[in-house]
């Protein structure tokens, strides 16, 4: 604990020197120590654990900066579903052009309709740009987009496996919107009552406290129902979060803060964990301008994806490429759909390397893009 | 976790509900829910990393509010051994009484002898009193008693386990004292000024939650060195938090604002996690009996063992009254002392449930003496 703490500070240090966001630099940090370069700290159930608990924590936080009502417009939904199918496709064709097999084509394409809302929604936090039209678009728009990836998850691996069916992936569909329906409307409707029912209760006066705890067990309530359904626990937690966005209590009103200062310690070790995740040496040099290649298509085939529709609706050029680009770090989600497909021996090894990489390298990129060229003072 | 955090909302309310601490409450939600009547939590590998995590932080944050020069007093150190050997000859006495085997007798004496810091330091300052000599001396005494109650524990399991030798207790006692000097001396000399300096550095400016990031660290960091030298990791970060006490900081302020937070939630799980390994199905209604009489002798040997050189240091017969039963509740570190004989197989889950019940009862009855007496305007 004290090591991936010191390690996130070294990222901190990083990040300064190199004038790059915190996320970048503690990412990095995190590859340095990890197997790697040094091999101080290895992926443990421990360290599994924490990060886990770190990304349920981050979107909470990030949810309670968000209403409901501000990212489920209809038009984020054409954003999302143009910013999965090109990837999609981007990622497929450019995999058969490297002569991988099918089964890895489909995997491959599916890592990329992926969206990672923590790092960029980091990001923008960081740069005081979380309440601006593009930053509610991708925030939207990647929710969607994580329903998506479920659904092309689900769909590849009946692809692959041969046992493909439109009723299997209705019955996904059904659930995963299901849960975000549900817990939008109970979040709006009644945690948002009960909480400020409960801060009228003598217990919230005499322990503030006890409101933050109730927030904190809704957060891990609801990432673990998303869990349940299939999609990440992350989507949960920042519904639950966007349940508590307008509450004003006079007594629990603590509990903001304090789910910013869990998050300060447990987001860190969440993006240490990226950096400690991935072993770059199993990457073969062959392999290399195929990891560059399907980067950059991964990175383009988001911004055209997403930044086209976002054009169409009217948005200025600027705000569309930050969209576009904005939704381009896959982060842990692709990483997740990597493991499903190594797991289950739909990949090879090599494959899994390939997408770690991409993930990373999407990751990293379009945070520096924006800090030194978009908003660029 | 969302269970976790259920349980400990349930406790808040079972506390305001009998008017009883916060940690009270806790506990015997911890109780209704774990094996001993529901069964819907046990004790996990996860519940017990969380609950680790609880008792460092906690113990940092309690640490946060002494410097070290006021709880380092010479005179408090004949309050808390006297009020460590009395007790230990009392329990060890009423428990060979009780024919209790020698084992077990041995931890009991070692368990009497611990004071929580947390529970008096909760209700002095409830009531106000936290600035008045006697609350001085009481958490003064309580923090050596913790130190001396670690040694208690060592030899006990040096005696219990049959390895114990004199140079084995001074080689022990020889590394904790050192282990806490050094403590003290880098933490007053050193880390108070490392986080001055670092405080007006541009990465703190930058980056604020650097500093809370690094006193966390700092906080595990110790934690882990005093479990290398043998010591409770909760001592360690004690230690850290007492190094941080006096830091006046203008950016990085925040850092005991996040430790408390961090504790809220931990804390929580930490004595939830104390309710849920306890089976009070092991408890024979022969051994009823026992849990009054050990009861009353924790209570009563504390009363002398630290009211009498109170007295004889010149204080009013009040005063060290107060200062007696101030130091009765045995709370958090009689269970911890407890949890680690039960885990190490060096006394049976019925014995640890007596410790843990006795522990309960010393913590329940001095507030409730304080408010209708002592107190009483």
């Amino acid at each position: 604990m004290s090591l991936l703490l010191f390690v996130a500070l070294a990222g901190y240090q990083i990040a300064y020197r190199i004038n790059q966001s915190a996320v970048v630099g503690i990412i990095l940090a995190g590859i340095i120590v990890g197997p790697s370069l040094l091999g101080l700290v290895t992926y443990t159930d421990f360290v599994s654990s924490l990060a886990h608990l770190g990304a349920v924590v981050l979107l909470f936080t990030i949810g309670l900066e968000f209403e409901a009502k501000e990212i489920t417009k209809p038009r984020y939904f054409l954003i999302a579903l143009s910013g999965a199918v090109i990837p999609w496709f981007g990622g497929f064709y450019l995999a058969t052009l490297f002569h991988f097999d099918f089964n890895a084509s489909v995997f491959i394409g599916t890592a990329l309709t992926a969206t990672s809302i923590a790092i960029i929604a980091n990001v923008l936090k960081e740069m005081g740009k979380l309440q601006t039209l593009p930053a509610k678009a991708i925030i939207g728009a990647a929710v969607i987009d994580d329903i998506l990836a479920l659904l092309a998850l689900s769909a590849s691996e009946g692809i692959v496996s041969g046992t493909f069916s439109v009723g299997v992936i209705m019955a996904t569909t059904a659930k995963a919107v299901g849960f975000v329906g549900v817990g939008i409307l109970t979040g709006r409707v009644l945690l948002s009552r009960v909480i400020q029912k409960f801060d009228e209760t003598k217990l919230a006066i005499k322990y503030p406290e006890s409101i933050f705890i109730f927030t904190m067990m809704v957060a891990f309530l609801y990432a673990m129902m998303a869990e349940f359904v299939g999609l990440s626990a992350i989507v949960g937690s920042f519904l639950a979060g966007a349940s508590f966005a307008g509450a004003k209590l006079k007594h629990g009103h603590i509990f903001k803060e304090g789910a910013e200062y869990l998050q300060i310690i447990f987001a860190a070790i969440f993006f240490v964990s990226l950096g400690v995740i991935m072993d770059i040496r199993v990457v073969s040099p062959s392999l290399v301008w195929f990891i560059v290649a399907l980067s950059a298509v991964a990175i383009l085939t988001k911004v055209i994806g997403c930044g086209i529709p976002a054009k169409f609706q009217g948005m200025g050029l600027k705000d569309s490429l930050v969209i576009g680009l904005g939704m381009a770090p896959r982060g842990e989600v692709a990483m997740i759909i990597a493991l499903i497909g190594l797991n289950q021996g739909l990949i090879r090894q090599d494959t899994y390397a390939v997408l770690i990489l991409m993930s990373l390298l999407t990751t990293i990129i379009p945070p520096i893009i924006f800090r030194n060229w978009i908003f660029k003072r």
